[in-house]
């Protein structure tokens, strides 16, 4: 995936006020991403978890025009009054809403529609942006813009999905490098932390999601981590030991949906003349033995590492061995799709930590202590979710490169495999 | 609705094959209809039982593919062999198909490529229709013009139901005509008939489907017939009467329907302050009292007709009345969607037989007898719905002329109702 | 099954009222059936469909308590409030009801108190039958023996289903002959009928329910009939020829349902090392090939006879040939569940038309023409379940054969089998 | 509850070993249980969640049927070959069982069959008991008895559930005192701890499941917990100010299984004619305001903590509280179902801690840091179910007393309600 389709969102020339700055760039970012889509590919939803790339135009667009124009603005005119109704998500302050499943029948607003209506609040967000805001307005606008990085990775998730359910397997963009990165490499390598009396969770001087606060003091027990994600070579390894037909291996609920779904292999991959193939966003390829394992399920990732004879890492000591060691450029403009550089400890090198794969870690997303969700309808944004998932670490390939942090706790539902999920494992001492 | 919508297909021009013509009109008449589809409006499938616009264009012309030019040419070159599988509806003995639910899924081939794919198969029929047939090949054509016709019925009414999905409720084509007449006219009457030994069915000589035939005796009772579809203004009495809260007057299962569905009036009626409004293809009108009745299930029907103190007529009664009575031309061209002649007996006048709503009888859809389902493939067009569902008679305001005649069995399940399906009420003497 | 279970209910001692003398003979009997049952037998539910045999016994007293003695006693008293709302099966017109699926969970009342619960109102109506009755009031009491008789049948088939769901497949009644009998015969002979205009329906002299009525006119094309019903060897080839996987044997309804519930087989048969066996009221048993098949669904009825190249019999067929040959005593106590004596015409004879299983026809259960069900709540007996359902003639090896008749119609859903159901086949001539 | 029903099992009688009066003991008390109920009490299943009393008396039997005995005797002959398919729960290591959901379709074996199995193995138990065990066998043993005490608590939550969903609404044991004690006490008090680096887990000097340990540092801010459990006049309040009604009190997850369950009050709860009753397991009775609320679901309990603008403990915090005060004399003989002694703080008193409700922690289902589950098939006792499920603390009244302890780990899912789960509010410094 090219840089065009999801630059970093945090160039600031000079000339400009950052934030507008910011705005235009992340908001170009989604446009670019549906150049090559056609009004019926942005409309249909194909399942119940996905959203139509149309609606996840519109819904950020929706956010901007809900919580920053309608605020701020004295008799504010929406654009189009049933948009406030058609592109809330989950807002239950806000008020009635269109049901989840059935964003994939609004045929209309077309996506030319949906372009302009963009356009409109941008002409209201920019001028807005070029005067004053108090601290409170820009943190909306911040949250908007962070809001908006995560709906693009959702957006080409979602449409990988939608092209993987049709029989003809079409390709979102021929043209894209592979977005997950195969690494050639040595065996890898266990990296040894010490643990003890630790401290994570964001330190508050940029921006970050209230889940990601407050930091504060964490017991770790000495641990190892791998050096690299789990590569789909070693999944062949774990399909071939019959990995999917031991029960003992796999967590109750796990291997209930294992029987009831009939999983055999990550989603998307299929077998075919006894190759592996998988649907990408590049259309169908065989598998990539050196590539991290991705498309699969916290079940699938807890039952490899048992397998493994290991386990998952804790979001802590994820946090902990990836942000005790230098942070040696990872946020710079133009990623391009690259890994990001390595860090290295004394013990060894982690790879891959940021920007392959998020990797599902074995603690449920829960409050941190003393966790406070923002004030208002936004408060609605993380903390009301903090029930049934599992956190997941490092960004993925998709994520907008300055969208990625150590902090950041992304999270899914131990079944969900939609998105580009891996596996990276860890060990006691 | 214009009649440049639903012409009559039974033109034949001095100058041509008939088969050829009616071949170029109906075809046509199709592609008339998603004349103002966007490609989204034409990819959406918004319920288990509709199909989107984009995939009755294409499956249609996948029957002329697949059971003329496939069967006819040598080595016959399919115009995208994927097709084959994509466009198949249920024919079990042409080889597996694209699941029903996942009709709305294919975003590609997009609508224009669809009309394309129409394209090229009309230029090969028609080449193909230039030179003698058989009669055998002649008859799969015909029943491969009557299977579109059907087509543009079910695409108008699935079109309806998926812009009644969205809040918006946009209108198809809003300079429309009304779609079901309104008859101002004197109280409705009751006809009497003697019944005694008569014979239904289509006695052959033109095109009827397998599942009208043998024409055969049946023993009736004499029996009376309301001159007038059951009306709006009818329903409003059954509403306001408690109709949808009384068990007594529903079938069990129907009153579970009632139950589980939460059911209160027809199909696309919404209560605003008070007054009916009901979603057309002209968009959202208010409920016109004089238009007969649509959108209800055979268990409202069935209910209605309870509540009424009457029954539904069977559907040999229906056909016995239909079909003794002059015909005074309802077949002519240029119907343009006002009701077709009255029939008259002695006794009084029958209106609105046909072409404004498909009326349910109490038949349930089963084999006349000596029933003998056409052979091949397209054997499975009707005898395999033999089982749960009811007939229903006289056609629709959207189904096209040339396509209403006495003996046609429509059938559909009893609880539904997005056909433009009605009511008309019998006795017993 | 000796007669002990299931006798007749006809007997009239010269010096009882007959009707006291049913009462006394058709209460006992249901009593009987339940002799070897533990508490828990009589108390669980193994399926929507089914009830518990303790639900049997209650629901049949309910109601003679609520359709006669509470209908006749001025200020009755009932034996336990709560029995009203626990034991109304459906009756809307009555009130609120115990919801059906949730019948199994009843531990109380025990099954000791139901029967004493049938001891109190059977001492009631004892006394009321002693002296006169209205031919309203007796005629409600019939109609409850009747509904007792249907219910007696209904105990052991949904005895049978529960026991067949426990692994330990543990007998009803280890000693009683076969339920369905084995008839070592010539081959199969095939019996016509002219058909012509004929009656068919109940004629009102005895007893019938509404459903049987009025007796009316039929036109029947020439058919014939089979001289036995389908035996086990025959459903055997049916197997073996893959008739459960051919598509193009079935009903699209039965297609689907084969595939969603991996039918292979009649139910309660089971494959054990290659030799097909089968769940029986007297434990597990090798399926005899002599035997009529039992337990299929119409589905498997109506595949059976298109793979055969046949058809099923429509009901007129079946009464009409049922009830023009003589009858030579079928109802005379003393069945001791050997077949009925055989019906012969001058062209052959026909076999184990009645009491052996129940013969799906391929006629759905409609009104007949000119039907009226019976006044009041009772009125809800046949009449609201004239949807979806098809007719099946002939009376089962566990009905009780004072309650066989030609013109009894017996309705279930297409996919049921849990009855004694089986097939015989038709023809055109 | 007298102690009759629940006693401890910790009686060691001088002249006889540990163990075996604790088998004794155990054993004895499970079956003083069932005492009074019926065998179809004793059978029925009241939802796939609960099993039969029957199935508890028979699963904690075949656990020491399949783990101990099966595996020291040499050629074990089974009691009865097909109970180790019927009543294994989830042990995949064992082998193929009967489906959870069908555990209610047993009638038999009988109660009394049921009864006698146990008696059959606890021959056999005692006998070897009567010799030395290895370590490990013992272990075993012990396992076998916490186990049946498990069983003993669901025992009666499950009949609970059962009786509850009987119209007649029957009483377990009418003369039982309330089995959640009612404390008339001063305001409730916030007491503080200070938190840092504490351990928690088992120590491992006597029983715990795996699960409890290893014992490990957790780092803790400071924090208060509430002298007492929500009571219920507590709950009267949130219901009274809107709280089943206010989506922003809920989870996401929460506010959908309320809406979709229409869930209004805790399980048990029916509001006749303005007072709040009660379904308990001495039948109906109005709702005690002085007691603990309990039959609350996770979701509820932080929803109405998000009300009380509180939070839940984590489990950390509650073992913290629970265990660094003194144990005075918790775990003696004699509870007899009045609450364990208060344990004090210099700050406050903690009541009712133990043995009244299962109190919800802010904590998921995970594995200890270090967590190795046991050898064998008893290693899915735990361990696998440390997926989607939140921890509970502190034992029920229906907890057997001496299967209470600090560092206990119980565990259901967010919406589960049925055993008697409850509230303690915690808060930040």
């Amino acid at each position: 995936m090219t840089s065009a389709l999801l630059p970093g969102a945090a160039l600031h020339p000079p000339h400009e006020p950052a934030l507008l700055s910011q705005y235009r760039h992340v908001r170009a970012a989604t446009e670019t991403l549906v150049a090559d889509l056609s009004d019926a590919d942005a409309t249909v939803q194909s399942m119940d978890d996905a959203s139509p790339a149309k609606w996840h135009l519109a819904h950020t667009t929706w956010f901007f025009e809900e919580f920053v124009l309608a605020a701020r603005i004295p008799d504010y005119e929406p654009v189009d009054p049933a948009y406030r109704y058609l592109f809330n998500s989950y807002y239950e302050a806000v008020g009635a809403r269109h049901p989840r499943p059935q964003r994939g029948l609004l045929t209309r607003p077309s996506l030319d529609e949906v372009l302009a209506y963009r356009e409109a609040v941008d002409e209201a967000m920019l001028s807005l942006l070029g005067s004053a805001q108090t601290d409170d307005e820009a943190a909306l606008i911040m949250l908007g813009l962070q809001h908006e990085q995560q709906h693009q990775e959702l957006l080409l998730t979602d449409v990988l999905h939608l092209f993987a359910q049709n029989p003809l397997r079409p390709a979102f963009a021929p043209e894209l490098p592979a977005p997950v990165i195969a690494d050639p490499r040595p065996a890898p390598d266990w990296i040894g932390f010490d643990g003890g009396l630790v401290e994570i969770g964001h330190r508050g001087e940029t921006f970050a999601f209230d889940c990601e606060t407050p930091r504060h003091k964490v017991y770790l027990a000495p641990f190892t981590l791998c050096s690299h994600p789990v590569s789909n070579r070693q999944w062949f390894e774990f399909i071939e030991d019959g990995g999917y037909q031991s029960a003992g291996l796999w967590l109750s609920d796990g291997w209930r949906w294992v029987g009831e779904q009939g999983i055999q292999a990550p989603l998307y991959w299929e077998e075919r003349e006894g190759t592996w193939w998988q649907m990408t966003l590049r259309g169908m390829h065989p598998v990539d033995p050196d590539s991290p394992v991705t498309h699969v399920s916290f079940y699938e990732a807890d039952a490899f590492a048992r397998w493994a004879e290991r386990r998952l890492p804790t979001e802590a000591e994820w946090e902990h061995a990836a942000s005790r060691l230098p942070a040696t450029g990872n946020f710079v403009e133009g990623r391009a799709l690259r890994p990001l550089p390595d860090r290295q400890n004394t013990a060894g090198v982690l790879r891959q930590m940021f920007g392959d794969v998020w990797e599902w870690t074995a603690s449920a997303f829960l409050p941190y202590p003393g966790f406070r969700p923002n004030a208002g309808a936004v408060g609605e944004y993380n903390g009301k979710f903090m029930s049934g998932q599992m956190v997941l670490r490092g960004g993925s390939c998709v994520t907008p490169e300055s969208h990625i942090r150590a902090t950041y706790r992304n999270f899914f539902y131990p079944h969900q495999r939609w998105q580009f999920t891996g596996v990276r494992l860890a060990d006691d001492v």
